[in-house]
């Protein structure tokens, strides 16, 4: 595996690849890998010549009261998982060379960053679209894998690709969960003993919104109660929202139909975790 | 010359001709083509494998009470010149196949989209830059060539393809101007005969400027009054800005030193031209 730490440098070596004939999937993280994003490169490897990780804590999508230089940056475990994963190339860039002084140019999507995580997170999803934005110039891929776990980001980035008309295909790659069912999350590492425990409650609760919805529960009002009860009964968390929303637009429903994504964030402490699950009504 | 009217086909085209190794030169133009925009077409080709000309009237770019409808679009004509000038693909999409509904994705350049034309012409550079990025993304070009005709736009744009790591080189083109200085210009075809001798008077205006700081002059405000002055006096326009700004940043002068841009628009009725001059100082 080569690590790439410039811009021009990682331009290149796509291109040559590119002229090759080889086809180039791409994965973009913010490091301290688990196994969701191992999920991701190993499933970018089997359908690609080439597979491109970055590693990328960027600034732009951290608001200034947020977890920036907290974040975990576990850089030596990540190449080796990177690595293991079979990733041919990874683009770990600094700060500096993504974005050097002055930088002045941002990506926008508008309307459906507003609601959900968007809320909560001003100008969260501007630095996403941006950062990868740059990342698809910058790597050139056939193929984008994204996790199902930042829903909303996913929905956000599709967007993106489909307006700017750039020329890669979207991928979006199912939630890897801990065998008590919790969302692997690099933030993870924050909480607690007792607040890990009680992270598994955030899917429990969408799993039992889910079932509800599938024995005919045709309230979102009562589905979306249910959830905000069981997690302030079963947990100590503080609940930013919880949210029935239409999976493709993320516009709020109108009835209970179609595909629908229920998502939620919950705060523990300064730890702020977030999951959610597709329903399918008929 | 082939006409292409699809996106997904424009992007098959280019990847085909970029895979057989052949450099890709791109002019993206608003059509009612003259002789600064085959200029331009002409340098492409003798400097690029294939020429894609690009024509489309951008929505997004015209203010509500502009002139997008009223913008010529001499379509027939335009495909006869592009012809002419040795251009191998022109690219002309409807409005829905840039924008299809819903469309929310957008790129802006902060700072220097708020001085000089972006002042009478909000939301104008966020309109440019989007679809710029687009056409971008669908050319796929080695180079892309700009007109220095629309000074504040090609400086914005190159700091939009250097921000967001575009792979792609930006040539400015000089300006081509008429047998009596006036820039040429699509909008010059709404002038009367009276009006459209006056806008030679804008060019005049700017080389007497381009003079006095040659022959030492060190007053920006004597600069600018001068030229105030001339177009005030011997044309029947009224002026939005006159100004005298660093030529790579677009920021005010502190002293008259390095590469100057002296920038001017005027309204002769609702037809508003713009020109401009460099100087370099030492």
């Amino acid at each position: 595996m080569r690590v790439i730490r410039s811009v021009k440098t990682m331009q290149r070596l796509v291109s040559q690849a590119r002229r090759q004939g080889k086809r180039v999937g791409f994965v973009p993280t913010m490091g301290a890998l688990h196994e969701g994003h191992l999920s991701l490169m190993r499933r970018c490897r089997r359908e690609n010549d080439l597979t491109v990780v970055s590693i990328f804590v960027n600034p732009a999508q951290f608001g200034p009261t947020e977890d920036f230089k907290a974040y975990p940056r576990p850089v030596k475990a990540d190449q080796r998982l990177a690595g293991k994963a079979g990733v041919d190339i990874l683009f770990y860039p600094s700060d500096k060379e993504m974005y050097p002084d002055p930088y002045r140019t941002y990506i926008e999507v508008e309307k459906m960053t507003e609601n959900l995580c968007g809320k909560f997170r001003p100008g969260h999803f501007k630095g996403v679209a941006t950062v990868v934005g740059k990342l698809l110039n910058i790597v050139q891929p056939d193929v984008l894998y994204l996790g199902q776990k930042d829903a909303q980001q996913a929905v956000v980035l599709k967007q993106m690709v489909r307006d700017l008309n750039f020329p890669v295909t979207v991928k979006v790659c199912p939630i890897v969960r801990g065998p008590d069912g919790a969302a692997l999350s690099s933030r993870n590492v924050y909480l607690t003993p007792q607040e890990r425990r009680q992270a598994a409650v955030l899917f429990r609760s969408l799993q039992e919104a889910k079932e509800k919805i599938q024995s005919g529960e045709r309230s979102l009002a009562a589905v979306v109660q249910g959830i905000r009860r069981r997690i302030l009964k079963e947990t100590s968390g503080k609940i930013d929202y919880v949210a029935c929303v239409n999976a493709q637009t993320l516009e709020p429903l109108s009835c209970v139909d179609g595909k629908i994504l229920i998502a939620l964030a919950v705060r523990f402490g300064s730890t702020r975790l977030i999951d959610n699950i597709l329903v399918q009504v008929r």
